[in-house]
Formats: structure tokens, sequence, C-alpha cells
């Protein structure tokens, strides 16, 4: 018999949405003890009523400190804009609540390693969305490295671009401004090609930055014109403790580029490339092949091998992006029933966001700047 | 007040799991005054009542005829092999259910055109699912052409490549018996590349064709070889009405290409090109571009303009394959709403069979051979 | 010491420049006991002097004969239109020159025969010149499927798009003549199509085909229209003595394509695709290749494995379309001093003919056309 | 009547063969009133006199002095390791002689600027071989630019990966010793990179950057282990002076990587992309097109609008590496005869050395470095 879990999702837009099908679908295609409920559903606009309707939720209410109070409720998501992600996190966590939450963790490294304390002191489960861990491809991606197909890793490229804001006349919303949003495409993008090449390459101890604001106003709402005071793009190089070196590039303002998150591997036995617009191709190279026919190979990830295809369709029958978030919950409830730490967690989180701050001092201060060490 | 629509599913293997999956998911997605119920879920092995069980359904039986019967069901869903459509779509019709029945349709055109003649006198909906007309890059191109901005449609040239079966030692199933599937790649592949031209080009009037079976034994579960009567690879040609050129190739044999549906469709002022492995991208020439900056677009096909995305998810957060499902049910629901008739019909599923029918006497009197008309 | 090779080349327009590079060329970058001479160029029109000053001929004249009569000439190069190979050739052969000859050979297999006596019967050198086998991808494709990587051949799928005529008011050119160019897409680019299927897949036994005129009248250089009496496009299918499948389609109106000859083949071991318009890379596929990392190769040959390049540049310096004419030269004077047969000779324009010849009838009669033995 | 214009060549193999068959092939498809002559070729080793006969040089020297202070040399060009640039190309300058110059000119800005200076004095012609700069497409690219089709440019990214060296195996060569080379992957491959970025968004003004060694010794012939001393790989970030961010990446050690220089621009109102494996290629965006058929379109840059192209061949017939160098003395031959000043010159060469030599500099004291202004 299956074991209801009971969820509160605090946000209702985009992510809100993501998560609510993510709830709605895992138990379709994943086998889990635990059946997730959707049971309150948190937004701040008036659409929250339709949005519950409609996604499923049990009920709805303004207030996050109420779900987060509510004894019932055994996890807490968190899909807010980031300077909220702290404080929810927190309170979730001291309520005894299971934590799921947006990337990029927090604001700044001390507020996410705040946020791991509470979790921590809290003994509760705790996870950091950054979905694109599991793209299969991806998984494939992490795999091959593991298994040291690629050799000794030298190099990695990430960039993410895409171009939503291009247009001047795009209007001033939070993401624009950094108390709100912390930084720009540099924080939003740049997390999840953070996050990546830990998970692909390891710690990174070092990093120069540079960003640039393109369009400094918006038009706003309200009439007036904002200033925008995230970055509009960001470059950053840094070096892995391997001795990797890192190529990193962001911006929201790339003209044709949609969601476009890249990232290319060269190691001593051969390379990886892997692109989210074709989410169900990796390419790899083997320096192994044979002479006359080695070409970087153009794989398919939809065989039953490959991670969580099995649960899906057959080959070629092609996933798509939020299926990213259905296998982030069957993670997570694989967690809850094997109890082990999901993953990625949020000292993963923290792992990023130190690696971000490094970034904006580095940025500031024109220098390379040490990433500090830690869990 | 959303007013429940009560489904019987018969057939619970892959295809079933994948309509079970879009009416699931549906509702979360698109607007309709129906709300799809799960009502029962057929089949004939020992796993229907833990199907039934994950995918949601009510309850389960062995007996199709009792779906059919049921005065409870107001639509029945055919997904078992092609030798059984024609049985059960028209006991259903006749029981006054709405019929959706996946593609090809029968085994030939006369089961069809039979098929077609009692959903009409019984006056029920029927649609067949030739899925792949919901993929927002075939509504696109569909819509491109509608517009003119192809100009007068010259070659269609469509290809449906997998490999499934490759090795010799994949064992018989029923896909490799003429009597229960009617035929193979020509027919199993063949018929969603004769609908996507003719709902892209118009009437086929004329074909030829030639068809061969590569592994011409295979092992049988119970011990002996089985002889396979169904072909592995066919081409075929195509006169189109409109004077238009078609060349089609299907084939479950080769190698590589997994779930490759792919068309290009060439005109007098541009052409396009479609790859199902890659369905969010839709590449399109036209000719009228400057002459220095003229080339093929690969055009994501993920924006709010183009047809069911915007349900979605924002621009470059792409689609997958079963997509193509929900969108079809949404289609269906739709029509029913607005009693109309759904897209693609009987009489669509009809016009395939004929074209394929008339492929497979031009295979057998090696010369080309018209296509009947009427509806 | 080098021996000197006296060339006469007829035609001296695009064909003309080409091969009068390939001569030009040849010698700087391969190794041969002859060295060309390039001595007479012919031609009709007024621009003749200027181009053979500008190519470096020696001397020119309007008149095919006097070249084919000159005593010092050694190797007489045929590039006009198809019309006038048979009576040049035969001549050239009959003088005691080797000969060289536009794609296709002929008109019709007939002239092909008469051509293959003469140069048989005198004894002399012959090539046709199908340049794209000498593509270093096209002859990888050939080596991997000599050696059986790719198993057991099943499919062969040959397009060849180009664009040129598709506006209307492109005027009347003498290929759009049938008396002069014999057919148009079906031969021009077919002949190249078929050339590539029997070299890579062996003898073709049978074929059914169709072809259109998509615009039946263009201006003429005189001011009134005239009939445009060679196809524009047309697809056929072929059945190789070996029991594969052929699939072709040609067209001068396909929009957006400017000299886009492809093919694919698949076998039971693997397959590989060709795009000339990306020459320099052959894509394949193994099906042993390890389950979790299988996809298509795209292979950069450039390397000195590969056929030719050892004699270019390092690998990833790409070649170009007239490097094929150069190579074509390379194995004409290999086979010259090693008095070998070239490869392909008129043997081999022969065989492409009888295709050809096949598929024209198999147009008129509508039915599969069987392709007459002999060589 | 066309004028002889005499060369002399320093430099026998890699280089000095690509100079020596452009130097064959300009005339034959440009037009130029001065017709070069391969007057004398210059190198060490004992294969000079072989390859001065293979590549058509009257005769050939060890000395370079001797082809420098020859009266009969008109231009000097030199393609030989970068230690050695400065000397000669000031010694041939002050002989009188016009000098083309392999790239990096020098190994650093000081004796760049030396070289500049030295030409200007002697009012000789110079021209740097930054050859990439003469693919069409590259041409399209710029004139896309400068026409405003991109708005303003907000981010350019290159990156150079080539793997030649990956085996640990690969003995040690003069580019691995910084006294001969200057530098490693950040010179040889980053000054391509540098020059294309100047050419297309204007100066840099500041930089940051990393390198590696990741194989730090290599077998020598002389039997013992050599310490590597140049780069295998680098990364750097860039600040244009119009406000642009600029992300570089070069690396010989990227398998599978075998000349892939590649750069993307983005810009208010397009974006473009260049892949130097697929030189016949641009691929471009414009925000202008229509929203439902926007996309990157892949244009054949092969049509007779486009630079260079109608000198060649019909759209379709792709160019390869060495066109670019037959290119680059076609454009040296019109500066000579319209008395005009090549480009890209040693003032191009010394400001790509500057932003070098702040990369360097950056290295080595991990801060943003400025590149110092100046012509």
């Amino acid at each position: 018999m299956k074991q209801p879990l009971r969820f509160g999702l605090i946000g209702h837009k985009f992510m809100g949405k993501a998560h609510s099908q993510a709830l709605h679908d895992v138990s379709f295609f994943f086998e889990a003890r635990f059946e997730p409920v959707r049971a309150v559903l948190c937004g701040l606009e008036d659409d929250l009523p339709e949005a519950a309707a409609r996604y499923g939720w049990q009920r709805w209410t303004h207030s996050w400190r109420e779900v987060v109070a509510d004894p019932e409720i055994d996890v807490v998501v968190i899909a807010t804009p980031g300077n909220t992600h702290c404080e929810i996190a927190i309170a979730a966590a001291e309520a005894g609540r299971h934590v799921i939450c947006e990337k990029p963790l927090a604001l700044d490294a001390e507020q996410a390693a705040r946020m791991c304390k509470a979790v921590e002191r809290a003994g509760v489960k705790h996870l950091v969305n950054f979905n694109y861990r599991r793209v299969p491809a991806v998984q494939l991606a992490r795999q091959l490295i593991e298994q040291g197909r690629l050799g000794e890793i030298y190099y990695f490229r990430g960039t993410y671009w895409q171009d939503w804001p291009l247009d001047p006349a795009f209007p001033f919303v939070w993401r624009f401004d950094k108390a709100i949003a912390g930084a720009g495409s540099m924080a939003d993008k740049g997390s999840h090609l953070v996050d990546l090449a830990l998970y692909l390459v390891g710690d990174i101890v070092e990093v120069a930055a540079t960003t640039e604001i393109f369009v400094r106003e918006r038009p706003a709402p309200e009439g007036a014109a904002r200033r925008v005071t995230t970055d509009d793009a960001a470059a950053f190089l840094a070096r892995f403790r391997s001795g990797a070196i890192g190529l990193f590039g962001t911006s929201r303002m790339s003209a044709g580029h949609k969601n476009a998150l890249g990232f290319e591997v060269n190691g001593s036995r051969g390379s990886l490339i892997f692109d989210l617009e074709r989410l169900n191709e990796l390419q790899v190279y083997f320096v192994g092949d044979d002479r006359a026919a080695r070409g970087f190979r153009t794989i398919m990830v939809t065989e039953p091998v490959h991670r969580y295809v099995d649960r899906w369709w057959p080959p070629g029958h092609v996933l798509g992006w939020e299926h990213t978030f259905i296998h982030q919950y069957y993670e997570f409830l694989h967690a809850l029933e094997t109890d082990t730490l999901p993953s990625p967690n949020f000292h993963d989180g923290l792992k990023v966001q130190r690696v971000l701050d490094a970034v904006e001092q580095a940025v500031a201060e024109k220098r390379w700047i040490g990433v500090p060490e830690g869990t």
C-alpha cells in the first residue's frame, strides 16, 4: 500500500506549474512507496484559486507561513523569487518539514549556509532543484566521466544563452531587481552551469569574471522607467581543483537562443558535448575509436540502458524539458524511501553559491578570487 | 462545472500507456468543458490489474465486448493490433460510443470503409490517432503551406526509419505476422507518412512500390523459428493530384535510426524539413529572403505563437513525443465541445488505407496503380 | 624525369574551368611520372582566347576535330553537352587518343556501348568523370562497406537536389532541351547517384520511376518562350542484385538546396550518411558499439589515413569541391603509369546509362523495367 | 600585359606549401595586373630542393639573408616559427621588399611595433596572414555587422580547439618551446580569434586570463624528455571598447576537434555563428524575422553575391581551407595594384600582439590588465 506524502507548494507561476505537473505525473511513471498528495498551493496573485483547481491542489492560501506551520504538510516546495528562499526554507525546516527549493538556493553563501544548518539541525530531507542533472543525457555524461572513459578532464566549457528580454521595450520584472533576484543571468543561468560543472568535473577553486547590463532602464508597469540592477550577461573563468580550466558564459540577451544551456567536457581520452535544446542527444568522442572512423557520436539517449528512460517510451520517442522535474521528484521520493540524502541537496546549493559569490567579488575587484572550501 | 467523459481503453501495453497518460494530463494543460474519466482498461495479459492501478483506471476487464456494451462508457479507445480494429470499432459505434482508434485504421480499405459507415450511421464522433499531425512543428508546416508561403508544392519526400528488430535474433512478435499486423514497415510506419503527405500536400492518385523482408525467419518463444510475413522495408513513389511527386521510404531495419520519421516539402517559393527525433524544430527556407542571407532557418517551434505551445512552457523549454497524444485528446475534447468532426477522423484513415492498398497491389503487380477516390 | 602528357580539352565553360584547374594543380599535390601539359583548349564562344590565356592553355581552337586529329595530343577531355560525347569520343579513340569524358557518358546506352567498343578497339585509356567517387568521404564509405563493417547492405537512399532554375523567369538553356541534354535532373543529377549506388552496393536489376516538369516554358534569349523538354524532377525505385532496395530522388527545383547530393546506406551491422554540401564529413553508425554510447559518428574525413588526404593539409583543414577533379586526374595519371584501366571508366558509364534508359522506359510504360546485363 | 612580381618565400613546410599553392593558383582565378613569380624558396632542411621543384620555385637557398638581399625579389613571405619574424621582416623592409608575414606577427608587442616602424619607414607594403578573415562566410559576417543588421554588438564568443598533441607520446616539437613559439594555443590559436574579434567587434581594452599545460614533458627525438613551456590551453575574458563582452577559449588538447575555430556574435538585432570545420556556412538569426518563423538560418555562403565566390564555382560547390590563402594573395595583389594598404597588415598584427601580451600579463598577475592603445 502506498503511503501518502503531503506537499505544500509556494509559488504558482511557471515554476509552480512545473512542480505541480511533476507531482501529478511522477507516480504514473515511477515506482515509489510514497504517493505525492497536492495538499496546498500558495501564491500571492488573484489567479491562485484557478491555478490550484487546474493543477489539482486540494486547497490554496496566500500565506506561506500557514503552509509551513500546517502539521499535515510533509514537504514544502519553494518556487518563489530568490530573496524569499532563506526565510521560508529555515521556517519550514524548523517546523519539521522536508524542503525542496528552487535554484539558486539563496541570494548568497551566507544565506545558503544558514539554510544548510537549519535543515541539518532539523534532520529533514532537502533538495535544491538543479533539474538539469536529471536529463538522461547529463546522467550519461556523468557516468562516462566516472567510468574514466574521457580520461583526465582538462577543460569544461559551459554556456547558457536566452533572449527573452532582448527587446529594450520588454518591461521591468523582478528578475531585473538585484534586491529580489540577487543577480541576473550570472546567477539565474550561471547557477545551473556551475552546478553541472561541479557535478561533472569537481570543485572550483578560483574565478575571474565580468558582467554587463546592456539595457539599463526598462519600462515599468506603473509608467516610469526603472533601473535594471542585475546583469544581462556574464563571462567567467574558473580553475578546478583537478587542474582543469573552466570557461563560462551566460546571457539573457543572446538573440536566437531560447533556453540554450550547453556544455562541453574535454579529457585525455575523449570529449562530450550537450545542448539542452536537443536534450535527448549527447555527443561523445572517444580517442580509442579506430583512426579512420573516429568522430563525435550523436547518441540518442533514449535507450532502456539510459537512466530513467526505461520508465518512459521505446527508443527514439523523445522526452521534453518537464521530464527533468519528474525525475527530480522521483529521486526525492526514492531518497525518502531509502532514508538517504537527496541529490543535489542544500550542500550542493551552498557550493554553487560560494562560486557565484566569488564571481561577484571577482567582478567588483577585477582579479581572481578564491572560492572558500567547506561543506 | 466540468462534465465528466468516461473512457474505456482497449489495449494496455505501449499504446495503452500513452493513451492513459494523455487522459491523465490533458486537463492539466488544456481548457475543455469535458473532464476525461479513466473508467475501464481492457487487456488480455496478467499484468492488466497492475497497469490499471498504475495508470489510474477505475476498473479493468479482459473483455472488450464488456467495455463496448457498458452504457456508462462515452468513448471507446482502440489501441490493439490492427486485425481487431474493425470489429471493435463497429461494435462500439453500434453501441453508441464515440470511437478513437489507433493507426493504421484497419487491415485494408474495405474494413476501413465499413468502419466509416458504422460511425456515420451511429452519428458518433471518431478519430484515428495519426498523432504526428499534433507536433507543433507539423502544425507550423501545415500553416506555412496553407498561407502559400511555400508556393505551389512540387515534391514531398517522406522517410521513416527504425531499427528495433535489426538483430536477426530479435524474437518473433505479432508485428511480423501479416494476419495480425496487415503489413510491416510499409503500413506501420508508412501510414504515418501517407497521412502527413495527404495532410500537407493533398490527395495521392497513383503509386508504384517495392518491399522486402531481410530476415525471413525469427526465433519464436515456443522454440521453433517462425516465418516473417510482413515487410522489413518498403519504398514507394506517388503522384499527387496537384502534380507533385512523392518519394517514400520506410524500414524497421535501418541501423542507427530509432524513431526517425522525416519529411521534406519543396515548393515554388520555399521548402521545409522535419525530423521527429528533433521534433521541436522545423527547418524552413524562403526564396524571398534577401539573396546574401538566404538559408534554411532552424525554427525552435516553442513560441507562444505556435499551436499548442502557449499551454506548456516558455520558449526553448522543449516538448517530447508524448505531447502529441495530449494534443490529440485536446482536439478530440474540443470537437465534442463544439460538435464538430475530430481530425484526423475515420475518413482520413480510410484515405490512407486506400493508398496503402494501392501500394500493396503495386508491389504485387509491379506497375503503377491508381488510388480510388471517394470519402 | 617527368614525362609530358599533352591534353586537349573540349569545352571551356564551368566544366572546362574545373578540368583546367585540375590539370594545373594535380602535380603540385600528387606524385606521378606524367606531367600534364595544357596543350589546346577548344570551344565555340568568343571568350575562348581569354579563357585559354587565363587557364594556362598553350593554344586554342574552335574545331574539336582539329584537337582529335592533332598527333601531338595524348589525351582528349570531353566537357561538352551530352549530345556531342559519342561522336567526339569515338573520333578521339579512333585517332588513338586516351579519352576522358564528362558524365553522363552519352544520351543513351546504345551510344555508350558504341563508345565502349571504340575505346576497347583502339586500346586507349578511358575515364568517365563521376568525380564524386573521389571525395575522401566517399572513398571511406566504400572502404567500410568492402571491409564488411556495415554487414549485408539492405537499403540505399540517394537524393540530389538543386534549385538553380527555380525561378520561372530563369531563361531557357541547353539543359532544358532533350535533344541536347538527353534528360533533365534524372540524368544530370541521377547519373551521379546511380554511379555511386553501383559503386557502393552493386548492380541494379530493376527500376520503377516517375518524372515531372514543373515549369513547362522558359523565356528564350531570342524573345519568345521555349518549351522545356527535360524533367525538372524525378523519383525512382531500384532493386539491387543483392536484394537491397534503392530509393532515388532528383530535382533542380528544390528550394534551398544548391548542390545537395546525399546518400544513406543501411546494412545489417551499420549505416552511413553522406552530404556533398558537407563533403569533409561522413556519418557512420556501428551496431557493434557499446549499447549506452552508440550513435552516428560524424567523422571528419581529413586524417592522413583517409584516401588522398595525406597529399593535402593537416587534419581539420577541409577540402572543397574542386579537389574531386584533382583526385580524378591523379587516378587517371596513375592508371597510365601502371598501365591499368582507370576507374570509373566507359564501362561504368555504360552501366549507369543502362539504368537511366530503364528509368526512362519505366516512366513511359508505368511499370517496373529490368536493366539489361552486360559489360 | 601582366607585370611579373617576384616572390621569395622563407619556410617550406606546411605553411610554405600553402603559400606556394596560393601563388600558383591566384592568377588562375583572380584578375590582377601583377603575375606572381615563384622566384626563390628558402628553408633549412634537406628536403628543400625537392619542395622547390614540386611547388614550382625557380631556385632555392638555405639563407634567408640571401633572399632578403636579392634585388630581384619584390616580396618576401615569412612562414617560419615566430621567433624569427621580427629580424627577417625588418631586414626585408630595410632592403625595400614588400613583406607578408605569418601570424602571430611577432613574439610580443615590442617586436611587432619595431616591425611596424620598419615597414612604415621603408614605405613597403605589409600584410599579416590572418587568413580566416578571407573565408567568404567571415566576409559575410563582417558585412552584416557593418550594415547594422545585428544591431549593437553585445557579446563575442570565440573558441579554437585542436587535438593534435593530445597523446602524451606525441614528440616535442618547436611549438612546445616558449623561446621559439612565444606561447602555445593562446598565441597560435588565440591570435586568430583575437584578430577576428577586432575585425568584427572592434578594440579590446581589458583582459583576464588563465592558461594550463596538461602534459608537462614530451619525448624528444634525441631520446630524453623535454619540458613543455607553452600552454596547452587557455581561457580569457575581454572587454571591448564598445561595451561588449568577449569570451575566448583555446586548446590543442580538445579531443575530437581538428581545426575547430568557431565564433558567435550576439547583437541587439541578431546573432551569427561560424565554424571553420564547416567554413562554407554561416548561421545568422535576425530578430526582425516574423515571429512564427524565426530561426538561425544556415546560409550556404557560395552564391555569386558573396565575396570571392563569383571567381570560383556555382552555388553549392564548396570551397576548402586553402582558398583563404588564395584570397589573401588576391587582396595583396589588389592592394599593390591600387597602391593601398593591404589588410590585415602589420598594424593589425601589432594590435593582436598587444592583446596577447596583456593576456600573458593577466595570467601572471591574476588580475584584469588594460590593453595599451596606439597604432
